[in-house]
């Protein structure tokens, strides 16, 4: 009996959940939630009703585990308490500063409807705060730091659209190479969030826009860009489709300490994602197996990555992971 | 209250625990456990108790986690179910092949005795298999390649010294850096034993010894060398000691991928340990706390490190990781 997986919000990560779900024997799409009006306006690759959201709670006995795809700022924090009560669910919600009081939300809900939800999952938060966990705990008087990229913010990406005159853009955070040399030697760098990163920005500006003047607003931009190194390139529509279509990303934990009388210890973990969204439904997909399984066992409430036994989100048994994994 | 830890056997690893509780201000040890007869010959650092493993049960409830630091081959496919019957325990048990057999053993003995027992806990098998695990179930058509080094293998080390006429040696294994580039470029490649991995060899020779009867024996020893290119470079005692002492080591867990039409995703995760048994013994006291956490809950049997919630390992509330890392 295969583990049945509900999809609401047809995003990028909706689709990407969509997508990946057949490279996991174990699990079966029932059917994609939506918000649109009318449904029928929404067109999916599979071949499963799309059913509105608000009617989500009748589907209650034939879904498993549900995967939250909205978005954090104004899907989630609404979404992920209300359908805990009635689903096991799965969510990628990164609002950093709001996590604690999502996490409680989720938890009451979930309780309430015997349910299981992990919060925050995917690759930061999520496989990234996995590994700062391990590493600190590994060698504890270590120090850890995380680099993002080469690839694209979507937020940086939407905040310079909102800019009068821009038609669209792409916006690359790229990772300061010699920064991540200086932390690999041991120099233990105080890296200020300019040394960390750059941010490299393509642009289309309409036709008769002031470019200077949207150059300076982007530099100038509050939390987004003020405090980096930015560069904006204005390009064609055609030439912004051509080559910054896909949505790569990716960066590295890095982890450094001694142990001893000062033997140097350097634990990094790194990803190079061709697609972001893919790979952060793929990881959600994992984490609905945990959740599936934890609720077969009776647990219930809300859960983050740091709680799951690693060996629930393998398809095989643990017998074989030992054989062949150990 | 600390928790308190016990060292039984004081070889390389039972020093780097040794070495490494003061950097865990939740832990204190307690006393160390010997074979040597008289326990007097042997001289530790700490200012505690020496006691001959015989007398082990007595400390049954002074000690909340026992590290068992022998060796696979001989100490503890003994000590590990035997102590298991009094103590907590975590071990770095490595003889791959006879993994299943040692857990259940282990398992039997730990729940006779109501206790914990962590197997198998190191870096590989340990942080390699756990992420070779996870590496596996967010990618699951992926494919994972472990390589080691450059580092020093005591095993190999060992061999070489078996051999007649040499008088010491030290063997490093050094992974190729060519066969690693075609991995992470996603050409997917069947790589053979000797496609891996190089072998390099410094070997000081009795004074009348035959060299190159020494290294013919190295290069044709099965299951050692025999499917490797191997090195072997004479030098002398001084040389030896002077700059191959310390034990270096580390690796790469790569796992290559694709999601959707054809995205490329590529998950790296490496260590580089300027001593290998000072960072095993970190890890195996991470562990030691997750021990102590499960024991105190009620929980008891032989687990592995894919068994364990992250969170376990951690000193921190899981409030505070909330906060600080997810």
């Amino acid at each position: 009996m295969k583990i049945k997986i509900g999809i609401c919000g047809y995003g990028n990560l909706g689709k990407g959940v969509e997508s990946e779900i057949s490279k996991n024997s174990d699990m079966e799409l029932i059917a994609v939630f939506t918000r649109r009006n009318p449904v029928e306006s929404l067109k999916i690759s599979s071949n499963v009703p799309v059913v509105h959201v608000n009617s989500i709670a009748e589907w209650k006995n034939k879904i498993d585990v549900m995967i939250l795809c909205g978005g954090s700022a104004n899907d989630l924090p609404e979404q992920g308490p209300e359908i805990a009560k009635h689903f096991n669910t799965i969510d990628s919600f990164d609002n950093h500063k709001k996590i604690l009081q999502y996490f409680k939300a989720v938890d009451n809900a979930a309780k309430l409807g015997n349910n299981i939800s992990i919060v925050s999952i995917g690759w930061d938060p999520g496989l990234f705060s996995l590994m700062r966990m391990y590493m600190g705990a590994v060698i504890p008087t270590g120090k850890t730091y995380t680099f993002w990229g080469k690839g694209v913010s979507q937020g940086h990406s939407q905040a310079i659209r909102r800019i009068i005159g821009v038609v669209d853009a792409v916006q690359y955070t790229i990772p300061i190479d010699s920064a991540m040399e200086k932390v690999r030697n041991g120099e233990n760098p105080n890296l200020s969030v300019r040394e960390k990163h750059t941010r490299l920005c393509y642009v289309v500006a309409a036709e008769k826009a002031d470019r200077s003047r949207i150059e300076n607003e982007i530099k100038e931009m509050p939390n987004y860009f003020d405090e980096y190194d930015t560069t904006v390139i204005f390009i064609s529509a055609e030439e912004l489709k051509a080559n910054h279509s896909s949505l790569p990303h990716g960066g590295n934990v890095i982890h450094i300490g001694a142990t001893g009388s000062g033997n140097k210890q350097v634990i990094e973990f790194s990803l190079k994602l061709n697609s972001n969204p893919e790979f952060t439904s793929s990881v959600l997909l994992s984490f609905a197996r945990a959740a599936f399984r934890l609720s077969q066992n009776g647990d219930c409430g809300a859960k983050t990555i740091l709680d799951i036994p690693p060996a629930l989100l393998s398809p095989h048994s643990i017998e074989n992971l030992m054989e062949k994994l150990l």
